[in-house]
């Protein structure tokens, strides 16, 4: 959605820091890391910037989150194909979210973080981010120790339900550093995760294609 | 419910600041505004006041909250005729409830806020107060950018999911000033709320009679 | 779960207080108090401390929370016998916790608390501890006004949505003293809850035997 000609009164009470003129809004009930690496891309593609990020405990969202993504911008055209660039992404940026009834995990990588990852998470702009996060909480915290046992990366923050997210059943490792170390970093995390899944029961199942190879 | 003579150990440690006797509860598994709203007629129509009102996540809730409302008094007699009179007055605050299987709307008016709408939301007593929102929180943006619009109201504040929410996936304004003014911006906001719930798959339904009109 | 050697870059972002080389993991989508329970009797009978409990707002747990319970230990055999400790307890303290679809209710008794009470509810250690909660919160007031009307116990704290717990809509006794009392007025809390639960429809049922007698 795009507000071409935003109420002031409206941005005050949004506390947004910076003033645009149009804004864009990417609102949804499930899924936070999909649309925040979907408009990182956005971002990188049109001249909009991220300013608010915030995670709703929706209970249509398993043991995770909802999202609530504004950018700003100047021209209208500009915001509203920023919005689509990120929709267009989702199908890309879901593909590394594994359900199954006992929990999910959640990989993400970029080679280059752009606004929307550091906003989210305090990647640094430029340099490779890695997500690896496993709920129930507990799964996050194996795949975490895994993730960084295996390649020499950042460690940006650990979220865990009291802290860094909101109250959700999720440990998250957030990570950054050389383009490879990452990805492998990340690649480790969601081998141990997808085996601790399978034995609650059933193995958890992407709905759509890993991206991360 | 209602507990005559509330034993002052327990109402230490409920850390309420006004020293009741008599204290009536209203809590649910769904809704909030719905229940401040009938809350706010009954101290209107009894001898009580409002003392505590807080907001549960609730997994019942779909996007939103449930709630708990602590009325304190000094005759039993009261305070259960009070809990009567909001449950009396729920069927009425429910009616611009509208839910989707995508989000939900809510929408409140009152010519004249008592202590529930004060407590909970910061509305002057005894002016018109108005309530917009919508779910996904991103939905709320727009009709919130809408209402303040549409006519000359005082903005109270804007509630996300990160502020002034439990972590709900909902956007509210709160609103107060002249009656109709007030009154014109909610029903502003509820059209272009139903038109974009609607745009996401099936037209947002309410369970009682509209009230707003 | 057991980490028999836990990477120090990971142990410093989960920021628990305690330097273990050995941590043990209890993480689960629904419950909390039964956990917290289960994990005190734990560490009684091996040599290994809590280091960290949070409550996640989970939506698969009805009203209620889900766990994360951190313990550190130097012997991995001393984890892994905890965790089991932990999960063979699982199915007595789960034994007062009542269902029905209008809410829940949760009691919990100690003759001595240990670690884990203590950790998550400020429970003196070696002294008996009782846990009387009902959902909706409005539930758990009545319950709680009850329990303190009955025996002569020391209230530690009431948890409700916004203080106490992650926005659950619980509303939580935290009781300590003499064994014989806090036992009774968490029996007498027990029996007020499951009255005002089936008052609202359907009976509240325990899936594992009653434990506190």
């Amino acid at each position: 959605m795009c507000i071409p000609s935003v109420d002031p009164l409206l941005l005050d009470n949004l506390r947004v820091n910076k003033k645009y003129s149009v804004i864009g809004i990417l609102s949804a009930r499930t899924g936070a890391g999909p649309q925040v690496m979907a408009m990182d891309e956005a971002v990188k593609a049109t001249n909009t910037e991220v300013i608010d990020i915030e995670w709703p405990r929706d209970t249509k969202g398993g043991a995770g989150h909802g999202s609530l993504i504004i950018i700003g911008g100047y021209d209208p055209s500009d915001v509203r194909q920023a919005i689509q660039v990120a929709l267009d992404n989702l199908s890309r940026t879901f593909g590394d979210v594994y359900n199954s009834p006992a929990g999910h995990l959640e990989l993400q990588f970029t080679a280059s973080a752009a606004g929307a990852c550091h906003v989210a998470f305090g990647a640094p702009i430029g340099k490779a981010y890695g997500l690896i996060c496993g709920a129930p909480a507990g799964i996050g915290v194996v795949m975490g120790d895994t993730a960084v046992k295996t390649a020499g990366v950042d460690v940006l923050s650990f979220a865990s339900p009291s802290r860094g997210t909101s109250f959700s059943n999720e440990g998250t490792l957030h990570i950054s550093g050389d383009s490879g170390a990452v990805r492998q970093a990340v690649m480790a995390g969601r081998e141990v995760g997808i085996k601790l899944l399978s034995e609650m029961g059933v193995e958890p199942k992407n709905d759509f294609p890993s991206y991360i190879k």
